[in-house]
């Protein structure tokens, strides 16, 4: 059987020998597995950009890769490690801080294991607390995917409704009208993506061609007001002129044309940034 | 028949899960494609750089690789999406936007083909317009390097002249002289790379040791002139000091010992920023 | 038998297509040898930080790897280009100025050859002087890792102790004591490793819990002087606050709970910079 891919993330910037540690625990393991790396540019600390992270890339792989995301704040403290089985047969090896917060939501969680650390911690490593994505999470995935453990060899199954995870607040959605918040704000292209997935906004009749109003709020204050063109892509836009438009991460996207939006109008992400679309 | 290498370059940036689902599409096709990176931190919306990074990287791989370039501010709307077969046997998956540019000059376009949407972009994702990089490009590589398509498969022939480039000017050599334009402004190690060629520059005389006078202008107004030593290496200058040698790239490059050329007199690329070497 | 891995490591940078053109180079000699990247955004033209990542990652790969390590601020000068074979069964292919120093101390250099550039040169390179990342250490590690070439073929050996290398000054231990000095300043997650080995300062008693005194200091400036919490990570800290830890590279780190030690307190690495802990 064709051994499964692990897909690494994590917050470990790319300055130093952190990420090829963990490629060289797993060679050392099985030089035949496959290893690839999603991001290890990942906003530092926060897990809700790891979850939503994942979210967007797993559907792109094939069933069995095994994903070990590790944006770990609370690395060496009392947080759970584990390894979780999705609905969707993906497996995603990483600290139960709220990086399941996607996963659990959409897939599914078919079931979920701490690792064991005296099975699955890689031998001699016992003086080190602040570096298990090298010590026990890439060391745990390539065990998995090499078959020297099976799913169950992590450790103990606990109840996948107590992994931890970051509130989702559902859009509101009507003829004319979409409101939601801002669930991830890019610095690199510059796009502010909603929480308004892209078959909930297509239920607002809300047409290309269209210029809804959107104004974007941060407890009570305005950051953005005007007219949007909603169109395919940022190219119709003018250039530097605002865009909105059907994101590929699924939900729909407010941008600028060649510039960057959320830099512009210093916009950030969180259950806080709300967002309202209406003709 | 061993598969070619897929390879692929980009202005998405490292920060998200952008690169990983390209990397993740092509392993859902055939996951012993061995795909690598060239850069996903080109400059953003500038195919010419994405054209001039091609000329200097495609050489070092074997015939039958793929390129993937997806520098694509034209993404959804009306640009034509091509993959074109070089006169050198390699391949290149991209927007028809200039990024052809180079290799339509210099190994030469035997074939391009303007990718058929209907036959091949990724199945469900008719709602996204601005991920061409993964829906269409990766997806088209993909199928290629796996065999499921052959050239012919990619779509309707068109005529290699119709290829989108930007004008490239030849450089002026003579006895003792060369002009000609900062073609690429490094901003790591700070060199500027002028399109002057290695071999013409030989045919000026100057030597090793000589010094010859350096001009940048833009538009009439002067960004750098002094004396500067052509040597082998920057390590015979100076520390901090100007230096000109034969670049990497093919091309002479002007830099500083240790420190940024291009930073240091704020000089950037184009065919507006003029060159002159003078003994 | 398996071919080896072949790792490289440089200062590069990512914005451009030079790490590709290594890549490129050994998949043209044999597409099957499987190449890996540790990081090619190293402190520019510090063979010094080179050798310390590499004392970091090397022991989390199998033996038989083959490291290539390109921080080159002499390239094309007379220093020596070489391959070195360590006393624990990998290579290390690199200019020998100092990137050998934690290789010639730790695991020890079994045998060093200098590259015979008749031998182990790219044909058709010879007008390039400043790129033998490309043209002569990642051409050189692939003749090696397809088997071409024997650790004999690189070139002529020359004895070990004349390999260049930094001086490493020893940490001074006590009960209750331990000095040394910053030996690598990170400014992603902004933690200070010291030069003081974990298993050193086990030895001075300071226990989990405890809050020794540490000063950093520079040519007799203070930069830092407080109590601080030794713990298991950085997460028994309060948020922001200072942390002393076993670091995940074998040596006592000071750092902040989710922020920057080494921005805060602007210090940097050397052996200038003085380190005491004391109870």
């Amino acid at each position: 059987m064709e051994k499964p891919f692990i897909c690494l993330q994590s917050d470990f910037g790319l300055y130093w020998g952190s990420v090829s540690s963990m490629h060289g625990v797993i060679a050392s393991i099985d030089p035949s597995v496959q290893v690839r790396d999603i991001s290890h540019l990942l906003p530092m600390y926060r897990p809700w950009a790891a979850s939503f992270c994942l979210n967007y890339t797993m559907p792109c792989w094939p069933a069995g890769t095994i994903f070990v995301s590790v944006v770990d704040p609370g690395v060496g403290t009392s947080r759970r490690a584990c390894a979780a089985k999705t609905a969707s047969g993906q497996y995603v090896v990483t600290p139960d801080n709220g990086t399941l917060t996607h996963v659990k939501a959409f897939p599914g969680i078919a079931e979920v294991r701490e690792i064991d650390e005296k099975l699955n911690r890689r031998p001699g490593t016992s003086r080190y607390n602040t570096f298990h994505g090298r010590d026990l999470f890439a060391y745990t995935a390539g065990r998995l995917a090499a078959g020297i453990i099976g799913f169950e060899g992590v450790g103990p199954a606990y109840p996948a409704d107590e992994v931890e995870s970051f509130p989702l607040a559902p859009p509101e959605i009507r003829a004319g009208y979409a409101s939601g918040h801002i669930a991830m704000a890019d610095h690199h292209f510059g796009g502010a993506t909603t929480s308004i997935p892209i078959e909930g906004f297509e239920k607002t009749g809300i047409a290309h061609g269209d210029k809804p109003l959107v104004t974007v709020t941060h407890k009570g204050e305005e950051f953005f007001r005007d007219r949007v063109l909603y169109h395919r892509s940022f190219g119709f836009a003018g250039m530097g002129e605002p865009i909105l438009y059907n994101g590929s991460t699924g939900y729909m996207i407010i941008g600028l044309n060649q510039a960057s939006f959320t830099d512009k109008y210093a916009v950030d992400a969180g259950l806080d940034w709300k967002v309202v679309l209406s003709l």
